[in-house]
This record gives structure tokens, C-alpha cells and sequence, in this order.
């Protein structure tokens, strides 16, 4: 077979697949359980789903028509409350994070990442030639000598993937304000915390704040990302960013969801309501204002996460994020009945 | 406000948004003329719409659940006749192309992009600060001393947008065997042509064709692209590819799709034979193997173009493709009654 190595750039040969751990199936044919007995508590998925008035749409949708993000646009501006110019979209935070890098980062620059944190903020730098560095202590985030020239962005994720905690507002300002590099604080858990920082935007030129709707609206499935950022960015953006890349049904489905705040609150204050509970009921859970906990585990991470599985019960082993060692996992919290279960296989160890 | 030229990258300071022409509320609104009653014919949709099998597997998707393209995957590799191994996916073709030009273009490459034609290559080359290099006349593609040492990807397009006509077998594989470069020929309009060219995939290990389910299946909406690449190639597009980029509803439309073949086959067969008596009705209208014709027209496009808008007919004006002059629209085969509506207006010119 044909070797490539002449033509493909050479920092795109270095890149590894992304993955999204183990697939319900596989883990069903792996262990011989039945699809629909598999709880799947890796993902940080909402378990409620979406409002109801989500389904409705998706019917009478002319499919054989190009998208038109717009009534989205304007139903995400209402929901943040910035005007639909500082508003960009793409189809899941993924492609949000593809494209602001594509905006700043060429081979040789360098982009600073707080670790452990969201695997994919690395694998967009790679991919544009640029290098990652990574901060360890994710808690104590200081900016100083580290914020070199070539640093064009840095990422914060607040509430943080995969511990949950959240970045001071103070911190997030003495960041901003000590550097021109781009700041991209990801806000994808927000809803789940007791407050978010969009107003930042308005205060700092140099930072954009990425949202998504596959968390608190239940609709991971759909790829609805977007991002409030400074109008001139937000501009430079919509030439980088692919004209139609989330779907018609999808756009529908996320005004949908966005005219239906209520679904999305309660389902929110159920989702906290057990996240409570199962903080006092675990030893080693870290205090979260996200979707799921952070756990520090006796035995090896790999150990405890492979004992679940083999049950059905498929969480998180936090030691493929960079910085977390391999004595810890990531639970999401899913209904009632499936943190009962987890609960139940987890005090087995 | 603030000036963000010390961090853009400059090759990305001057690229403009991408355009789809005039959207038919804006024309309603312009003109006057009922939402209902516009005409779209710029964007060569397909105006029979899905297989009615597909909106059912719309509604019973987990949407709160991550989408998986396998059973995508494995319903075009039943279509294609090629192994899973050589099928990438992508939302939309547009998402493909951007994702192959990543692979192997960096600042300072080069691309051959005959012209007239699809105007996503040069945006998707420019992104990567590479540089597109036109060849004039599409129909007698000469490979020579134009295939310089920088030159990474050759754009194809057969049929090709906007002229519709074909590029002889012959032909491509001349180029392929004449360069060490990656040839992307895309087929986006295959299915309305005579033949397609899939099998030169397994000749040519330089060779990637691209698919997209918008035009003969109907599901423009919904963000569907393929391509059939060597095997090599295609586990370097899985590295760079996003993990998920297109959602579950339009991961199940495209399995659905690709089952009812008879569907887009009846719809093709429509619109060819629509296309066919456009083609003796209109003078200076090009043979064409796709679902739309390219007219050259005596007065200025721009004029004619401009006209059937106010009229809530929406054609392309070619003056936009790099190449094509002042005199070419491209019309989209629409149904029927939508067809004779065209020809009335455009006989008064």
C-alpha cells in the first residue's frame, strides 16, 4: 500500500482518531447484555431528554432545501440577551473550537490549556500546526511568564470537563486583562452552575464564550453549538465557518428548545437535585457544578471502569485526559434509577 | 473597536463569507410576492423531495444521545460496493472537502482548480493558506508543466457545477497517472449523469471521489456527505475528521435514503427527462448530465437574473464563478409546472 508521508503534512500524520469511549453495542456483544440494560454514564448526555415541543418540529421540515440558520440565530440572541451580530454557530461546540482555532492558530503558534480538561481543545490546535501546552492545576490557574508571543489562544472550560469546578470570575478577568491572546472560556455545562460569565464579552475584546445544547436542552444528538463573541470576531468567523453545517431539523429542533426554557430548567433541577445526592453518598466525589462528578478512585481507574461495563454500566476513565493520573473517573448523572445502579456497582470496590 | 490584525492570521484577514444567494424570504419580502409562490431554482435542490421512508425514521431517535454514523457507513458502503474501510463521512459535502484540503495543504501549498466551477475548493484551499491556481476550460484539462512541485490536491468536478457537462474517463486517468498530487473528483451530480467513476478509487491510490446525498436523494437539509478514498487516506480522515458532525435524525434519513433506492431513481428519471425538454426548449442552453442547465444568455446575467427575481423565480447568476464572464445563468431542473413558469419568463427576455 502506498506510503503518503511525501504529501501529508507532517503534523497531520502525528494526529490519533478521536474517540467517544465504548459504544452501548459494543458493550453489549462484549458482555452478552441486553441493549436496553446498558446505562451509559460516560457521555455527559442529558438522561430527560429534550421538550417535548422539540419532536413536534421535526416533522413537515422541506428537507430537500439548504438550511437557514437564521431564526436559530435569533432565537440564541434572545437566550443570551447579546444582539445576533456577537452570535456565531456551529454543529456542536466541536466545530465551534475547529473554527475560532482555524481563525488564530498556524503551524508554529501556541495555545495554552489548563489540564486536566476537554480532550478535543488540544486536538484542534494539532490540527493546525500549532502546539499545545498544557498548565497543570487547573484550580490555581495563574497567567504570567508562562503567556508567550507565540500563545495565540487559551482555553478555560467553566464549569470544568472532567472535574467540575468552576473558574473564579476574578481569575477569568486578571486572564483576560493580562494578555492579547484570544481567550475561550467553554461554557457547555453552564446551566448546571450557579452562574455563567457571559456579560464578560462585552467587557474584554479578546474573549469569546462557546455554549452548546446538547447538555442542559438534552440534545446532544442534534450538533447544536454556538458561541457569543466580539463583533469583529463573530465576523471574521462567519467567513471561516462552513455555510450550511447544522442541519434543518436540528435548527428547528434548538428554537424549539429555546422557546421551552421551562423543560430545560426543570430538567436541570432534577439532574442537580440527584448530582446533590450522589456527592454525599460517594466517597472521593469532588464538588461539581456540571452534569456529572469527578472521582478519585481507590483501585486503578482502568480497573473500576472495566468492572462496570462488564455490568452494563459504562462511565468515564479519566486517564486518557492529560494531567488526571489514573485514579479517577467521570459519572455523568443520569435518572434516578441509573444512580441507584451505579451507586450499588460502585460501593462493590 | 478593537483591531484584531496583530492575531488574525493574515491569509484568514482576507477571505469574505461564503454566500448562498438570495434567500426566498428576502425575496418575498422585497418584491412583494407571496413566500408560497417563489421559485427556487439557484441552488439545485432536488424539488422531489426524500423517500417518504425517510421522515419516518425521524421521529424515535434518542436525540439526547451522541450520534454514531456505523449503520450510515455500512448502508454506503452497500451502495458504494466499496468496504467500510474506504468511506468517510461528512456533514455535507462542504465539511468533506474542508476536511481532505486539511490533510495535505499547508500556508504556502498550491491546488488546481479548473474553472468555471464549484466555488467551496478555493474557499476550502484558502483556509488553509494555500493557494488556488485556476486552469481555464474545464473541457480540455491539460495536466503539463501547471503540476509544479507545490501542487498538493487537483480539483475535478464531473459532472461539473455550473456547466454540467462530464470529463471524460480518459481524461482522469491521465491526470492521475501524470501526478504524485491528490486528485479530488467530485461527483455531487452523479446520479444524474451516464456514468459514474467510483471504481477508479481501487486503480489509483491518488484518487478520492466525493458523494453528497443533497441532490439526487433529496436531503440537502440534513448535511450528508461521503467521499470513497484510498484506505491510507481515509484512516488519516478519521484523525482529522470531527468525531460527530452529523446528527442522528440525518444519520437516519441517510440510512432510510440509501434503502429506497427505487425512490431517487424515479425522481431521477423525472428530472432528467424535465431537463431534456428544457434543454430543446431554451436556446443557448449546454447539454448537461446534471439537474441543471447552464444558459448562455444574450443580455447580461446579472439583468436577467435580476428580472426573474422580481418575478420570484430565483436562478444563479454565473458572473460570481471565477471564469465563467457575464453572459451564463445556471437554473436548477425543477418540476414541472415550476420549469414552464421559468421558460415563460425567460422567453421575454
Amino acid at each position: 500500500m502506498k506510503d503518503y508521508s511525501h504529501i501529508l503534512i507532517p503534523y497531520i500524520q502525528e494526529l490519533e482518531p478521536d474517540e467517544a469511549g465504548p459504544d452501548p453495542s459494543f458493550v453489549s456483544a462484549k458482555y452478552g447484555i441486553p441493549l436496553e440494560k446498558i446505562i451509559i454514564l460516560s457521555r455527559n448526555e442529558n438522561p430527560f431528554g429534550p421538550s417535548p415541543k422539540v419532536l413536534k418540529v421535526l416533522n413537515g421540515i422541506s428537507l430537500n432545501r439548504y438550511p437557514n440558520p437564521t431564526e436559530f440565530i435569533e432565537a440564541l440572541s434572545i437566550y443570551s440577551g447579546y444582539p445576533v451580530e456577537n452570535i456565531v454557530v456551529g454543529a456542536g461546540m466541536d466545530e465551534v473550537i475547529t473554527t475560532i482555532t482555524r481563525l488564530f492558530l498556524k503551524p508554529g503558534d501556541e495555545s495554552l490549556i489548563p489540564s486536566p480538561t476537554y480532550g478535543y481543545y488540544s486536538n484542534a490546535v494539532k490540527l493546525c500546526g500549532a502546539l499545545p501546552i498544557y498548565l497543570k492545576d487547573n484550580f490555581s490557574f495563574h497567567i504570567g511568564t508562562e503567556v508567550l508571543e507565540k500563545v495565540k489562544i487559551i482555553f478555560l472550560c467553566s464549569p470544568n470537563n472532567p472535574t467540575g469546578s468552576v473558574m473564579p470570575e476574578k481569575t477569568i478577568c486578571r486572564i483576560a486583562e493580562s494578555t492579547e491572546a484570544i481567550i475561550f472560556l467553554d461554557e457547555a455545562y453552564v446551566e448546571f452552575a450557579e452562574k455563567h460569565l457571559i456579560k464578560l464579552v462585552e467587557k474584554y475584546d479578546n474573549l469569546i464564550v462557546g455554549r452548546t445544547l446538547s447538555k442542559a436542552f438534552g440534545l446532544a444528538g442534534l450538533r447544536l453549538g454556538y458561541a457569543i463573541a466580539p463583533e469583529l470576531i463573530a465576523k471574521q468567523y462567519r467567513c471561516v465557518a462552513p455555510l450550511f453545517s447544522i442541519s434543518s431539523p436540528s435548527l428547528a429542533a434548538g428554537v424549539a428548545a429555546l422557546k421551552d426554557l421551562s423543560h430545560m430548567r426543570k430538567s436541570v433541577a432534577k439532574i442537580i437535585s440527584e448530582r446533590n445526592r450522589l456527592l454525599n453518598r460517594i466517597r472521593g466525589a469532588c464538588p461539581s457544578q456540571a452534569n456529572f462528578l469527578f472521582i478519585k478512585t481507590a483501585e486503578k481507574s482502568k480497573k473500576v471502569t472495566e468492572r462496570l461495563l462488564s455490568q452494563g454500566v459504562i462511565i468515564r476513565d479519566c486517564s486518557s485526559f492529560p494531567g488526571c493520573g489514573d485514579h479517577c473517573i467521570r459519572v455523568t448523572v443520569g435518572t434516578t434509577e441509573e444512580n441507584n445502579r451505579f451507586l450499588e456497582l460502585f460501593a462493590q470496590h
